[in-house]
């Protein structure tokens, strides 16, 4: 069976930002993802881009589990992008909001993020 | 003084999505703008990638105001990007959900959002 292309952002729930807020944050995550794919990954970002440049939006409760994904991602080799806030609004300055994994592959993204939730 | 520069996502509060739904509609917005802007608009782009990529988040209550924002923006010849839902969850097939607007200057991007509240 063909292996898609996603990307994947994990967005920390626990930081209960507005929807606007979550959506800006989501978005500077796989903007900046997008670019480092397109430099660094070139095949998987065409792919990707050919499949209609699929994003799915999961949920991490805490910092720590944000790292946890950024740090499987390392490990298996998937680009990925963690987004920290300049907190003019509604957050502390200098937190972590989201993390972007992918595009790559759906099975080698779900190694990574498989366990999460919906946000 | 200095105009910095900035891209707009205008949502539609009226289709009632959900959080990851929106945030994920916006980052696709987001990222098909911020490659068209950095084909055809390099100059605004390195400008607005040098600041930190600001975006902001904004609603229309509908798809005709989507629309107009998507009109004003292309007779200012500003970088823009309407996304349209393949609307396999939560809301009919088709449906026009976001549109980016830049980056370009802050004056002229608020000529075209400058009237839309925050999401």
């Amino acid at each position: 069976m063909a292996d898609g292309y996603k990307m994947v952002i994990a967005v920390r729930a626990d930081l209960r930002m507005s929807i606007g807020k979550t959506a800006a944050q989501v978005a500077h995550a796989a903007v900046n993802c997008s670019l480092a794919s397109k430099k660094k990954d070139p095949d998987s970002f065409e792919r990707w881009m050919s499949g209609g440049c699929p994003k799915i939006v999961l949920k991490v409760n805490s910092e720590a589990e944000l790292f946890e994904v950024k740090m499987t991602a390392d490990a298996l080799g998937i680009v990925n992008s963690v987004v920290t806030d300049a907190g003019r609004t509604e957050i502390a300055p200098g937190s972590v909001t989201c993390v972007a994994v992918g595009p790559d592959t759906e099975t080698k993204v779900d190694k990574v993020t498989g366990h999460l939730s919906m946000l």
